[in-house]
C-alpha cells in the first residue's frame, strides 16, 4: 500500500526539525536524500517551524504557515522530535500530534529491523509496528473536576469503525507485502471490551471486505504480554496493528530489542501524504554536540521515499544505512561507537 | 507500608484460584503457607469460587457469596488467574478488576527481583512496580453509538487526586523501605496533560506531607521511554509507580527481564486487605498438565504474608524459593528447567 509514482515533476519536501537533536538528524536526512540524485525528480526542500522552541518564540507550537505550506506546496515531509515543558504550559500542545490530525496521517509505520553481522543472515528481529494516528487518547478530550474529595480529571479514549478498518487496511497490506503474511492484533478487550473490542471486530473483519487477504494468518495479543512476549521471542511477530497509545509503547518496547532508539524510522502517512519521524525524541541532553544517531532520521527519508514508490532510491539509502551500521567503523556512542553524527553521515552518503 | 501484625488470632485465608493453571498454583501456595507452622497464628483457608468458568457454570464470574465471604470472614486471600472469553460475552466482566474494586484494593505492588547466581551478589535487576488499581480506564465507562459513518466507541480514564496521592503514598513508603529511595513516577503528561498532570503533581506533591519523604529521590519518566529504558538499563528504577494501565503493561515488561512471567508475585494491597495474586494468566494452552510455574503464586503468598507484617514467615518461604531457583535443578519448562509443578512445590516446602 504505497501512493504509487505519479508522474511527479518534482519533489517538495517540508523540512521540520523541530527540537534538540532533530536540528542535527533532519539535515543529516536531507543530505542522504539529495545523495540518491536522479532516482528521483527535481527536489527543492522547504524549511519549516514548529516545536517547543518555536512555542517559545511565537507563542504557537504550530503555526498556520507550517500547516499551510505544508497543505499546499509539499509532496511529504520530514519532521524531527520535540521537547516537551516539565509543566503544564497554557496554550502549548504538542506539534506532532496535531500535525498527524491535521495531514490526516492515519497511519503511524514504524519497521524494526535488526542488522545482521552478514548481508546474507536474516535478521533476528523484523517486525512492523502499525499503530493508528488519530485517535485513542490522542484526541486529547480532557476535563478536570473539583469535588469535594479533591481533583477529578477526565479523558476520552475514542475508537472508532473507520479508523480502525483504514489502519487494519494498511496493516493488512503490510502483511501482505511480506514474506510471512501474518498480522497479530494488539488490543485490551479483557477490560476495555466495547472500545477495544470494536478495534479487535473491526480489524479482524478487514479480512473478509477483499479475497486478496486470505492467506494473511491472524493472531491476537492483550498489549501487557504483547509487551513481554516482544522482549522473549520477538520472531513470533510480523506485522503488528495497534491503537495509537498500545502503538507508541510498542514500538519504544521493540526499539529496544534493535540495540537503540536511535536506528529506528517511522512514517507517518495518509492517502495523499507522507511524513516521515525518527521514533526518538528531542534528547536535550545531548543536544548540539554531533553525536546524536542520524540513522533513524535517515531510514525514515528512505521509508518516506518508499512509501511514495520510489524504491530504488529508498533500496540505496537503506544499503548504505545497513553497510555503514555492518561495518562498525561509523557508530555513534548510543551504539556503542565514538563517531560523530557527521562522520556517520559522510560515511553513509559516500555508499549510496 | 504494611498492616502491622495485629493480635490475630487466626489468619482466614480465602483462596480464589479461578481459571486454567490457577487451579494448579494456588493450592502450591497453600502448601507453603502450611509449611511455615509457628511463624504465623492458626490459619484456616476457605476455597471460594470467581472466573470465566464460574461464569459459565452459574452465570456470574463473580458470585455474591465470594464477596461475602471474603469481606466478612476472611483477613486475606490468595487469586489465581483468570481466562476471558474470546468475544464480547453479555454480562461477563473480569472477576479480578471487580474485586480489585470491591474490596478498595488500590495498589498493586509488583517487585520484580531476579535471583543471582551466588546468594552474596545482589540481583541484576531489582525493582517493585505500584500499580494504582482502582481507576485509570480499569473504570470501564464504555460505551458505544452508531453514526451515520459506523460505530464509534468512547471509553473514560479517571485520574483522581485522591487515588494518586494515596498510591503515591504507598510508592513513597516503599521507596523509604528500600537502601537506594529512589522513585520513578511514570506517565504520558505530554499528551494527556490534565489526567497525567494530575497524577504526576500529586505523586510528587507527595514528598511535601511529611518530613520522612524528603530523602526520596525523584525521577520521571514518560511511559513509552519507560518501558525502552526498563530493557536496555534496568539498573536505574528502584520503585516506580503509575496509573493502573501503564502499571499493568511495565510489570510485565519487568517479567520479562527476570526469565519468566512465572516467578513475579504481586499484592492487591488496600488498609485493611490484602490478597496476593501471580502476575501471569491463567496459561489454558499447559493447564492441568502439572508444568505451570508455582513460582509466582508461592511468592504471592510471602508477599501477601510481608504486607501484613508476619516478616519472618515471608522470609523463610522466599529463601526456600530462592535456594530452589538458584539450584537449578527443579525449574519447570517456562525457566528451561524439566520439572513438574509438584517437583518444585515439594523441593521448595522441604527448605520453608
Ligand atoms: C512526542 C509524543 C507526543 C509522541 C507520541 O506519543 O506519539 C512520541 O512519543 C512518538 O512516539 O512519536
Ligand atoms: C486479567 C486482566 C484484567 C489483568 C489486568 O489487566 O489487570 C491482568 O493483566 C493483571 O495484570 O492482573
Amino acid at each position: 500500500r504505497s501512493m504509487a509514482t505519479l508522474a511527479r515533476q518534482k519533489l517538495s519536501i517540508g523540512l521540520i526539525p523541530a527540537d534538540g537533536i532533530g536540528k542535527e538528524v533532519i539535515p543529516a536526512a536531507r543530505t542522504a536524500i539529495e545523495a540518491v540524485g536522479s532516482d528521483i525528480p527535481k527536489t527543492e526542500f522547504i524549511d519549516l517551524e514548529a516545536g517547543w522552541e518555536t512555542f517559545l518564540r511565537v507563542g504557537n507550537a504550530l503555526p498556520d504557515r507550517t500547516v499551510e505550506i505544508l497543505k499546499n506546496d509539499c509532496n511529504c515531509a520530514l519532521f524531527g522530535s520535540v521537547s516537551s515543558p516539565s509543566r503544564k504550559v497554557a496554550g502549548y500542545s504538542s506539534p506532532i500530534v496535531a500535525l498527524r490530525k491535521v495531514l490526516d496521517l492515519y497511519a503511524n509505520v514504524r519497521p524494526v529491523l535488526s542488522v545482521s553481522p552478514n548481508p546474507d543472515t536474516p535478521p533476528a528481529v523484523d517486525l512492523i509496528v502499525v499503530r493508528e494516528n488519530t485517535e485513542c487518547l490522542y484526541v486529547k478530550q480532557e476535563e478536570l473536576k473539583i469535588t469535594e474529595n479533591g481533583k477529578e480529571a477526565r479523558a476520552t479514549r475514542l475508537i472508532t469503525e473507520l479508523a480502525s478498518r483504514r489502519i487494519g487496511k494498511m496493516a493488512f497490506d503490510l502483511a501482505l507485502a511480506r514474506p510471512r503474511e501474518h498480522l497479530t492484533v494488539i488490543h485490551k478487550s479483557n477490560v476495555l471490551s466495547v472500545t477495544d473490542g470494536l478495534f479487535r471486530e473491526t480489524v479482524r473483519s478487514v479480512a473478509e471486505l477483499d479475497a486478496k487477504y486470505k492467506d494473511v494468518t491472524i493472531a491476537e495479543q492483550l498489549v501487557d504480554s504483547a509487551v513481554y512476549r516482544l522482549f522473549r521471542e520477538p520472531q513470533i511477530y510480523d506485522v503488528m496493528v495497534a491503537p495509537n497509545l498500545y502503538g507508541d509503547i510498542l514500538s519504544d518496547a521493540a526499539a529496544a530489542l534493535v540495540g537503540s532508539l536511535g536506528v529506528v524510522p517511522s512514517v507517518n502517512a495518509g492517502d495523499s501524504f507522507v511524513m516521515g519521524e525518527p521514533v526518538h525524541g528531542s534528547a536535550p541532553d545531548i543536544e548540539g554536540k554531533n553525536i546524536a544517531n542520524p540513522v533513524a532520521s535517515i531510514r525514515s527519508a528512505a521509508l518516506m521515499l518508499r512509501h511514495m514508490d520510489y524504491i530504488k532510491a529508498a533500496d540505496r539509502i537503506d544499503a548504505a544505512v545497513d553497510s555503514v551500521v555492518r561495518e562498525k567503523q561509523y557508530l555513534t556512542p548510543d551504539l556503542g561507537g565514538s563517531a560523530k553524527t557527521s562522520e556517520v553521515v559522510d560515511a553513509i552518503v559516500k555508499r549510496i
